[in-house]
């Protein structure tokens, strides 16, 4: 069987693992939506995107892509990892755009008291970055 | 583009959408394994397993699968549902085995407050459910 994917997904996959998330913002769509396991909002633009996943990045631990399935713009791909000791398995839900960028992800989890622990720590994170000041108005 | 899937995943869908899930059991393999959204533990076996998945399938309404992804083994359904007036967005993570019974169900979900709401109705459910003293051997 012939290994399926697409670039910027082989690119994403390639800069979690590496652990420097910095290239992260040029797989987005300059319109990127972002719907986070922890509420029922979405982030909006490739800034505040690209700075939200850098704070989950640095609360997720062991980190590892598991299945990636998908075909043209529609992937989706399975994670575990840690936050904190709880342990948790997750997915990317992506959309990518006429042009391979990412336009879309949502991002699903399990289990339930992982997720609350991911929230607090993401809470905390975010309440000190001084960015997300300017990034109230992309979160509706 | 030729859309590709497995019988069992069409008939996984079939029954969900028919909202009678009798015949569920069927598609599962004996040793099946689900490992639900509301806590690190899994399930084990054809029984119980269909027990619980027929439990699910009454805490959820508004269900719609969305993307189905996969091929072989491996198979991703992405769903949309409600647990009471909250909204989800969800996954079946899907393992077949040689005979292409369901192996593994592994459901990841958003957000964190309707996790919490279904975790409710289901303990509520299964407490009142006398099948599942004889299941509780099942989770581990």
């Amino acid at each position: 069987m012939i290994p399926v994917s697409h670039p910027t997904i082989m690119k994403m996959q390639e800069i979690v693992a590496s652990g420097d998330h910095s290239g992260f913002a040029e797989l987005l769509a300059e319109n990127a939506r972002f719907q986070p396991p922890t509420y029922w909002k979405t982030w909006t633009g490739r800034e505040p995107v690209a700075a939200v996943l850098g704070h989950v990045a640095h609360v997720f631990s062991d980190f590892r892509y598991r299945r990636v399935l998908g075909e043209g713009k529609d992937w989706i791909l399975e994670f575990q990892c840690k936050v904190g000791d709880l342990d948790a398995v997750g997915v990317d839900l992506i959309t990518l755009n006429d042009d391979g960028l990412i336009e879309e992800i949502e991002v699903a989890m399990r289990p339930y008291k992982t997720v609350g622990a991911l929230r607090d720590a993401m809470n905390a994170r975010v309440m000190t970055d001084a960015r997300f000041l300017k990034y109230r108005e992309a979160l509706s």
